[in-house]
């Protein structure tokens, strides 16, 4: 027989079916005995009272994987208003030791070190599991949003001959005899592509070696980029983010409460922003107290969950940020800050190789290391600009996660590199 | 003025229009020249009449990025029935070197390593670009067929603890002061994922340290990876890669001449293959040659250009291969040959905690390495089986092109590492 799954019992009211699943919870009472199946879809309640299956169920561990055959009975008491009876339970799969905690509360009762230890047991949990889907569903807004935009998918390469956005915080690998590195970002490798397909956008893995351990930091995260080419400045980058953010709200709405996107988010100066998080002027950055003051006000005065920061000072973007014309010291380049966290880094980057090789050499760099990528820019290349958005950033600012350990499947950082 | 692309001028007939894009060629005759200018939608011919835009013209050189401000005039003999008249010519961004080769012919003229070198020049030529066009629809055909399908994405972990698929071939890093190793595949993750989703899918890296130089084999490539729960066997795995197959192809359509996929590709046992390849009995696996004489067997005898081969020998399979119950020196691992050549390896997995430690044991593997992959085991996993397709080979054997890095943005292999 077919087997059909918890979301489909109420169409097969009095019928015989038979659904698949995990043992969530069994409740053994005197006169009768609850066993409750998690399938992908949710939960089945499954009424036993015949002593045979009772003994049955006894013997059982939560988490066992069974299959049951039973009639679909009416029960208004019942979740879902239906309830599985007179069943014949099989087993699929046995549990093979003793769980290191429950699944059926609401929350899991072990602390977050031990969780991550048994991360395939742990995100079996409806919290754990409900963050992974709503960054699978927000990943597809991403790439429908920017698809009908004309933005076209590209993979590159991870393994990289030189660090790319700095030379710290990079992991260095033995490729075939000599060194090679993990690609921090796909930033150049973006960048090139729009010689190739003028908008483009990559969902890929980025490593960073980060040796401090925080609750917003991982050694590896999931880098959601875009580059698009032909634009007059960061202004145009930060209308299709918009865009792009309120597509990714919209295929998240059905797994999470999502904010409205203003179809225009405020967006304050560098210099304005410090004024308004109450900094000293000669501030070079935004610290995160800053950028908590940032969101309070624009949720305040603009009743907004997002606000745009632009103009950082040039010495704190990396060389490839375009400068503004009207004011060099600071920058073409942009953070997005939601809920007074940043999630979102962008602007426009400079576009011509002559600028390439100044930018460099001012910084005191040596142009070799980036041979491979500025080659690239010799042959004409388009104003342009993008972002980059931390998946796991945002799906923790989303659900309110304090920590985006509890939002990603199996984290990496400092000290984990396992399971 | 708002920037139109190459494919809406008809819809501008006599009108004038801003155009934005690479100078693809320039023709300059006696009475006139012609300026073709590429963007991501096509080309557009610009006719240059006017001495001085002549002049101006004739100090351009290929790949210059230019915005061009003209007027729609329909030309019967010019491309798509329309050209532009009365250029003014804007340069965006100059070149700065040679072009190592040119862009406007058929087929580049240099040779792969000079291609590869210069990448990112090489992939703006129509033939490769239009190979990575097809690389990005036949993923969002992957992904679009498996949501539907109710699978999940993943990300996953690409630096783990101990190699996966096997010892060789593994790219060792530093992992803040301890060995680390790039992920050879999914494998592991995407069935522990099938305990919290039942169906994942995972589109990412994977990182083979292949040490040899061929046509078909990179050192990273794109791995369309699925993996799903409650199977009968193997045959339910082949029956949705079938399908996904399907959606894949109806997604690159657009962009390439696609094969029907047979609603049921012809499956052949092992046994069977290797008689109609003509080969030994006693083979373990099959040839490339052999690979050739089945796909040539199946367009003969089933008009499909898709085979199955089934039931491959245990002792060639990994060790997570779920044994065929009636024949257990055989496997119910499958691969799928496209045009005579292996573009997917899939199969049942082993779903019993015991079942793993009786396997790695058996192999004479210890069990430590596999430690935090075989604790999800122990708390009960359903029946369950994937793939993973090769996204370069794919690409490769559907548009009939021999060498894989050919279809690669920016390939990575024993000798290259950049740019």
């Amino acid at each position: 027989m077919q087997r059909i799954l918890s979301s489909q019992l109420t169409a097969h009211v009095r019928e015989t079916v038979t659904i698949a699943g995990w043992i969530h919870r069994r409740r053994l009472l005197k006169a009768v005995a609850f066993l409750i199946v998690r399938d992908a879809e949710g939960l089945s309640q499954v009424v036993v009272t015949e002593p045979a299956a009772r003994t049955q169920l006894e013997e059982l561990t939560e988490e066992t994987v069974v299959e049951v055959v039973a009639t679909v009975t009416p029960n208004e008491q019942a979740p879902g208003g239906v309830e599985l009876t007179e069943p014949k339970i099989r087993v699929l799969s046995g549990v093979a030791a003793p769980l290191p905690f429950e699944l059926h509360r609401p929350a899991i009762g072990a602390a977050l070190p031990t969780q991550l230890d048994h991360a395939a047991l742990a995100l079996r949990h409806p919290t754990r599991r409900s963050a992974l889907r709503i960054a699978a569903a927000a990943t597809a807004g991403f790439r429908a949003a920017l698809t009908e935009q004309r933005f076209v998918e590209i993979q590159t390469p991870k393994i990289v001959a030189s660090a790319t956005e700095s030379g710290a915080n990079v992991f260095e690998l033995d490729y075939f005899g000599r060194p090679g590195y993990l690609a921090q970002s796909p930033q150049f490798y973006k960048q090139l592509m729009v010689g190739v397909f003028e908008r483009v956008f990559e969902v890929g893995p980025v490593f960073r070696a980060e040796p401090s351990d925080t609750v917003r930091h991982l050694a590896q995260y999931t880098s959601l980029d875009a580059e698009m080419g032909f634009i007059a400045d960061h202004r145009d980058v930060m209308a299709m983010l918009t865009r792009t953010l309120s597509g990714m709200m919209a295929a998240a709405a059905p797994f999470a409460e999502v904010p409205p996107v203003p179809s225009e988010i405020p967006a304050v100066h560098f210099t304005e922003a410090l004024r308004i998080a109450g900094a000293p002027a000669d501030e070079p950055d935004l610290a995160p107290a800053h950028e908590r003051a940032l969101g309070e006000w624009a949720l305040r005065e603009h009743g907004s969950e997002f606000v745009y920061v632009t103009g950082y000072p040039m010495r704190k973007r990396p060389f490839y940020t375009h400068p503004d014309p009207a004011r060099p010291a600071y920058s073409n380049g942009f953070d997005l800050l939601f809920r007074g966290l940043e999630i979102v880094t962008g602007g426009q980057r400079l576009h011509r190789w002559t600028d390439y090789v100044e930018a460099l050499t001012r910084a005191g760099e040596p142009l070799e290391p980036y041979a491979g990528y500025l080659d690239g820019f010799r042959y004409g290349m388009p104003p342009h600009g993008g972002w980059a958005i931390g998946l796991e950033r945002f799906v923790a600012r989303l659900t309110g996660t304090a920590n985006v350990r509890e939002v990603t499947a199996f984290p990496r950082d400092l000290n984990r590199i396992t399971p």
